[in-house]
């Protein structure tokens, strides 16, 4: 059974990452700032979650829940890195607080969630970062998954938004880096490119032009059970119908 | 249950994809120059099976085939171009011919044997391309699946394979120029980068630095089944300690 | 002086570059089919130019033309792969001719004109391939320029365009393959991908949505010129207002 | 006659920068750190010239620095970003003010410095953004050129460097938004991937693995006075000899 950790959780692709996850037999552990959503989604999974109610802005707060999620459910072995924040503003029009806010919620808290996260999989938590040069020794150190939400933005710098497009280029580069570091101590480190808008909640199964979320979480589950003999480091994602 | 066809099976890669696609209950055509090894493999499978001697490279041959698959499974639900000649000479030391077979074998063999699973695909089978007004016509016209093998080649041109780097890209550029024209027909095109070598028949399964091609095959499997309003056109692959 | 063959040289782009290079002082030598066209290009040009008929798709015509080059001109330091043939048309209404012309005239006859320059570039021409290991012995040898014209779909398959984007893509792996194997010997390869449409003959000067002909080729010059420790693989270009 | 600043100068690529942009008849002003080195070269140039001691990680001292600029020297016509933080570290070796430095020295930098010289561009300093409607109104407005320094890492996620990684990353993303959306308004926003080691100062001329700064300058020239009919979002530099 493993635990997992999904860092941005709302009605939509975290809510049907967390489902499918519970559904794959995953200890959650969901990580948001809206307490109230948490605990009512964790409350209705099958397995045993916790609702952390965390400003993936504040890098105390991370630290602190990732304590949470250990001392509920033991050491992470799956973090999904799903939150950002779209500046869907221009040059002049964004201001540097917008700007940092893209970087602290999307590039940075994705740093400081996978760093708890990879401490967890090479059994290192609570030890200084020197001891690595046993990675396998305190924990279960048995490597785990780390899977980042992209968009589109990801890939193509997007007009009219600029903190968005550093944010999501930050992240993809991040995943890239870590990926290459982290394949050989068994840390599968995977970028997901979502071309296209998620269903939202409340819009019709019909709705051709939009990805249905729990398809989206399948495609998630698939990389966490991928055989390490043939990972994946990047796949896109979009509708049938899409333009692209 | 759906009809497949591996245009290029050999044992490695084809084989591993034919049993796993075999195993979830296709049935299953197998197109290649080598006739026995091809007959050996279809009469081990579990469902039915033909083996289809086939010269990719000639056109000819390749209409042939599909005629002889129509008459003996029926339409075509997936197609899998698998076939390359990996010329792996630079500039003065390839002839014109070898140049021309890595066109043929790879991306106007892809071309040729994705046009004829798209007419069944679309139900058009034997009818004009006219007709193509009424996609779901004649045939079963449900869509379909075509994957293209691509590799390392497919995204960065290699040093001393002129040959190999011009066919692989031309692929990759044929199978998203098909993804987008596909698509809304609900035909799948999807291109896989196998980025490492693949584990040789006979070498140990313990080999960490091969691809498991039965694995290769899980992921292509994947991409059969998934939903259309999240598909993937392109993922990579490579061994967990590979350097890249 | 150099000598430099434009292979694709028509009333746009191509006459735009013969006229550059002329400019700078470049002999000339002009292939493409139009033989009218191309004796009156050159005969207004400022320098020493052959206006060279040749069908692109005829490896043997080629080969022939470049014989002709030598004889007139002597051996090519620089060579502009300017042609392609677009397919305008999809999968099911692409036929193999069709498919196959992309082929030749855009990867193949870039193939074909890279190899016969590079044996002028290295000081190999009219002596076997097994001579290289002393590349800069029979002739001047020291090394030249290769530039390949991209397009919007040499990195980006268009729909409804499967022979053209198979073609463009294949063009590019072969430059990117040759820039890697050509580079130590002092033999710069280049692709430039021109995103957008270029301006017409008659169209006027102020038409801000088209590339004007004349800007793209001095940018072909700068690359010519670029000093070899800082050479350009890829570059891209398009209008100030377009779209992208 | 333009005024360019250059962001991040230092005794390599920084200071070529600024000797061929003042070659090329330019004002200059020079942002970094070391005041001492900035008067120097500064003095050395043959063009007016102010040395503008700058903390760029700093959003006050960015905004100080342009103030000094155009008293000094004119509102600004060329900007290039030419800052970063190499931070070669792992993800456990990494600290969180590691990880902010390489943000705010790279992608925040590049977008405080943008925004000023935007205004300018727009003819909009010292006006609020609401005044945008009328962009050519209140200074020159006559557009102007933005040049992102960008490293191997900007394209290519590199092991053992999370935060560079991020930052090179996040900066492309940043430059292709910009790119996108003030292409419209005359400003050329350019990206170019360095893909190899610049010739550290004191090493020979001869040393054929280094990329020659002048050289790039001289190519950065080049983007500058590029036709926008035909502009360049990004190349790609590197040594003839480099394997890549």
């Amino acid at each position: 059974m493993q635990t997992a950790v999904i860092a941005g959780v709302g009605p939509g692709l975290g809510e049907s990452i967390a489902r499918t996850f519970a559904d794959e037999g995953c200890r959650l552990a969901l990580l948001a700032r809206s307490g109230g959503f948490l605990r009512d989604l964790s409350d209705d999974l099958p397995t045993e979650a916790v609702a952390v109610p965390t400003d993936l802005s504040e890098p105390d707060e991370i630290e602190a829940a990732f304590e949470t999620v250990r001392d509920e459910l033991g050491p992470v072995d799956v973090l999904v890195n799903n939150a950002s924040v779209a500046s869907w503003t221009g040059l002049l029009e964004t201001d540097r607080e917008a700007f940092d806010r893209a970087y602290e919620v999307g590039p940075r808290a994705g740093f400081l969630c996978s760093r708890e996260a990879v401490r967890d999989m090479l059994g290192e938590a609570r030890s200084a970062p020197e001891s690595r040069a046993n990675p396998g020794g305190t924990g279960d150190g048995d490597g785990g998954t780390i899977i980042f939400t992209g968009a589109t933005t990801s890939v193509r710098g997007r007009k009219g938004a600029v903190g968005f497009s550093m944010a999501k280029f930050g992240s993809r580069g991040l995943a890239e880096s870590m990926a290459r570091e982290l394949g050989p101590d068994g840390i599968h480190v995977a970028h997901v490119v979502v071309d296209g808008g998620i269903r939202p909640p409340g819009a019709s199964d019909d709705a051709d032009e939009y990805l249905d979320p729990d398809a989206i979480a399948e495609t998630y589950w698939r990389l966490v059970e991928q055989d390490r003999s043939a990972w994946t480091l990047e796949l896109d994602l979009r509708p049938h119908v899409e333009g692209f």
